[in-house]
């Protein structure tokens, strides 16, 4: 998924209402307070510190289940080295042709894993499980030419703002089981797909089928703080020399962990990602109330796509508004056939306010 | 080089003085300060925001020179990008035999490169010119069996605490011109050595012949703040793709950026490494006063190498000292004859005090 | 493109007639008697050797430039190295969506170039300029988040036996052009594409904006004869590490040399690949002639694509025809309509005898 | 191991007697033989024809045990397909400090496998296993920084013409079963070494501990006849896919397949190797015997290392032998103090005539 127009300086200096995304917000107060709580002393780095071990202990709670952490500098790298880590020689990932690891990190996941995506397509920005039958069977058993099949990957929230639910995942997690592949989620916006379905992290996990967990908290109010959660403990050894390799093991881990602590206690996080969901479903009535705009996708979490007549949309940014437009997905290309329509990119966050979203509204109406 | 003992727990359990690392500090309370100041409203990420635009400007004058500036994870993700950005297939960077790339970056360098590294030999943590000419020799033009000199890599300050001056920094990288090859400096502790041979940042880098410097701010009173900076502008455009591939970019990069910010304004950074220095000299004047203990090398930043019987470290530990014992570095391999004693290794950084080293002093006395 | 089933060794303990590969055929004679005639005296190896240097002036007087030739053990290896040559961080090459190398080398072309392949569609086995320019399109300069373009790699003659002309293949490469993008061309039936089209090598190559050329022996009577031709000097050494590191520098490379000295002397390798398409145009008129089955392509090569009733096959194959059923390409999938019918390729070489086609043909009528 | 001079050019045009290099011989008659026994009818090709099968059902009985067999284009090939399918992120391979991996492929191993080779010293071109012990050592297990240990890897003969004894590699392969390492042999010169020690294949290999053989034929009388032998039938998957994604499965694979049919039908090989071990005997006592030349080592299969003065190394020259000066290996680095002698390398092979070593003898004396 692909934003038009790159140049952001001119928007970052108007003021406004901002959509532009959910990494142009700073951080979080609870986060930074966290930060400051846990600055003094000296403390044991690399992921060998108490605050790590607490963070590691914290999200087994949440997960029900003994989890190991690995602190990453980007969704990026959690997804390139979760990949990389069940990755073999001539192996392919499998993964919707619209994910973010096979159009945004610049082949990353190609590079660590020394290995192949192969996009499958699915309406929605969901992996259609029967495309994804089709897309395993073009890589038949020992066969070496064309390679093998080697993990599936899956974005919740997807990248159009949708969310799978449950049996969705588990009938992704079922084919991949099959033909006895792991399960990679990239999770950059988990806490906003988890709130919108209401269930738990382990529901919409391990107990679906997932091995390899990339979660995301930068998105949703920290500054930095992303990570791959695994699963299963086989891997994690694995997976340690994979995560020094790559430079992103950080000495001074415990201001990640300090990030995770605020951002788990007293289900903060939970809380920043409703806010962040509501703000969008207030952005969504908006636009479905304008009669000049409309919307691409049902927003399920804290993404609205949507489509408007270019000329009205240069409107709203000359007072103030600020959001991209968007390369319209390939599993929906015929999404705009009107030549002066373009799609748009709107999304809040836990810094979002409603006044903002009421303006943005005012102004689309 | 390395520290033999792993097991941290139990000492960050103890109070005490703590010399086991400068990446064991948390952060200064300027650096803090910027994070907050930085952190409301809403900003472009991905390096593309004014604040990161500002950081580079501020090192532009630093180093009396326009740069690029990469932030990074860790020390290892910009070392990893600097070589993979100048390797070629076949090539082959030297670099001190005892260097932070070829001991303790888990093959970083060599996967991000595709490459290889060949350590050299050198005295007192510094690679000797003329031990580079013969390495260099090994690899004679145009013979594919061997492969090709690719780059040069330094460490400044090295890993034993002693620091390169400008003279021989040149003389290195005058042998690299001769065989065109361009010179990486791995400046994991930078300050350090900029403060104790009180140069400017431009007279120890590129106008001694350094084209790539890691310049890292993380040991020295940031949480998270490590850069590459190139000063040779054809490189950048390779490096940016490598970064991003390399899960590197940060999505909130004004989070460094405002650490860089606090780091560099008011000279700050470099009264936090003179600081560390300073703890360092007051240390090492106590072992070199106690009857019990010597100094391994003569400390020029802020590492401190100390032999001492091990009944008497156990005692110091007791007395709730934190300090790691180290593996004699290959080019002085010698250091230790005497079963019972062992080399140790002391760091200081901006959040040591004058008291604690004082009481460590009389617990050594 | 993809055979669909793989035990080979019933079918070749059979006798009969043999349209499974043109790599199932042995070696020609004068590719035999050219190994016997170059097996004595002593000669230096690792393509420093008279006959080496031999068939490079040979292929550059074929070639009318002077070229740079890199014997590989096999198109893969050729493929992957070209395309490996002129990669960078982050680059993406684009081929047809049914290329070799895309769907039959394992990964092979990613995994040394360290970059991925984009598939491009485009009908009959060719990739469509336009869907060129829209794919190339997807990596607008310098947002490196999908990363960037990096070459164009296309297939002659193609994977379904038919032939880029040299206006297709200009119009391609002033795409590339028009992006700064290098041509591969990956010839693995190189000469029965030539004979073909009845054009010169430098017409069908370089002339046409090819700048690399994977040169294919091995399926036109060769042993093991493929090579890398390079027809940009500036690429040349870098090839050279590649090509050792890769482990594809043959010790004596004589051998390779030799078989393409008895290839190309007196125009032999033309000969060749004028009867296999002879044989396959002679199969085709049995094919076209035939109430039960039709052709999928116009062959323009020596393959041919055959749509047939199961049934029919399996009494093919009793009568002692040897071939496969094949997998339609991505860009003709709906070929087969009726359940009962499948796709089965038919391939010639110079081994194919005209008595042997016609048994085949009337075995089917 | 090094060659000082490179350009052969002048040296293949000279009449006279050829000690360059092993694989400046051609081939032998019973190998021209076989490929052409072999050429004719059609066969499936990519290692699953008949005559496939049959020759490793042949290495299975020499090696008296099921085998898997790779066959590869080059030794540099088996040996990094050896080194990579073992391999795992930041692990290490531990090889002898002048062994043919490390000095002279370019980088294929480390470029092959993602990860690094650790040069272990020891005299006689031998890993000394107490040096291989300590080099093993510097990775303590879990320590994530340094990496860890990954396999061994043993030259058989080694580069300077020694044989280890089935004693010395068991030696070292209990080292590495100590750490739970899989050992790899660089048999490049195996039937040498074989003939030399008057032991079974099985002796030398896997009853001393080895789990992987680069099996080398090229230097013993062959065109291109190398395999990756592997004893250990879990590897065999993953090295299949290593291999095809490296270019080197081979299309008409019964080129190779016929090779080594004739090369160990009758114990051929054996015998070609006994002849070139006994030239160099030979030459050996021909050297001895001189009072102008000595040796530098005592060859135990086909290679002699004599020092010389440069001058007479010239004469020699002007009389018609061919042969390289060679850089002192670096375990033996002090071979040399007088500056007008050098280090030379003699190698024979089934193809030296007793009667080209004599005159080589007189010359000499």
């Amino acid at each position: 998924m692909r934003p038009i127009r790159q140049s952001n300086s001119y928007l970052e200096r108007k003021g406004g209402v901002f959509f532009a995304s959910d990494n142009w917000a700073g951080a979080d107060a609870r986060i930074n307070q966290a930060i400051l709580d846990h600055s003094g002393g000296f403390k044991s780095g690399y992921n060998s510190g108490e605050l790590d071990r607490e963070v590691t202990a914290q999200l087994s709670r949440v997960f029900e289940r003994d989890v190991t952490v690995f602190f990453v500098a980007t969704g990026t790298a959690a997804n390139s080295l979760a990949i990389a880590s069940v990755s073999k020689a001539g192996s392919v990932t499998f993964c919707h042709e619209d994910s973010h690891v096979v159009t945004d990190e610049c082949g990353g996941p190609e590079f660590f894993s020394g290995s192949r995506l192969c996009p499958v397509p699915g309406k929605l920005g969901k992996m259609d499980p029967e495309a994804l039958r089709t897309a395993i069977g073009r890589f038949p058993a020992d066969f070496l030419h064309h390679g093998r099949p080697g993990a599936v990957s899956i974005t919740q929230a997807t990248e159009i703002g949708t969310v799978h639910n449950p049996d969705e995942i588990k009938a992704i997690a079922a084919m991949a089981r099959e033909y006895d592949l792991p399960v990679h989620m990239d999770g950059a916006r988990f806490a906003n797909a988890l709130v919108s379905l209401g269930v738990t992290p382990a529901e919409m996990t391990w107990k679906a089928g997932v091995d390899l967990l990339s979660f995301g908290g930068t998105k949703n109010g920290c500054w930095c703080a992303e990570a791959l959660v695994c699963f299963d403990p086989a891997l994690s050894r694995e997976i340690a020399f994979h995560h020094k390799r790559a430079g992103q093991l950080f000495s001074k881990s415990r201001f990640v962990a300090a990030q995770f602590k605020g951002y788990l206690d007293d289900d903060h996080w939970l809380d920043m990602a409703r806010h962040a969901n509501a703000m969008t479903s207030r952005l969504a009535a908006h636009i479905d109330n304008s009669p000049h705009a409309r919307l691409a996708f049902m927003p399920e979490a804290n993404e609205t796509f949507m489509i408007l007549k270019k000329t009205r949309a240069e409107d709203l940014r000359k007072k103030g508004a600020v959001f991209y437009e968007w390369r319209p997905p390939l599993s929906h290309e015929d999404l705009i056939s009107d030549s002066q329509e373009e799609l748009y990119r709107l999304v809040t966050s836990f810094a979002t306010s409603a006044s903002e979203v009421d303006a943005f509204g005012e102004a689309l109406a």
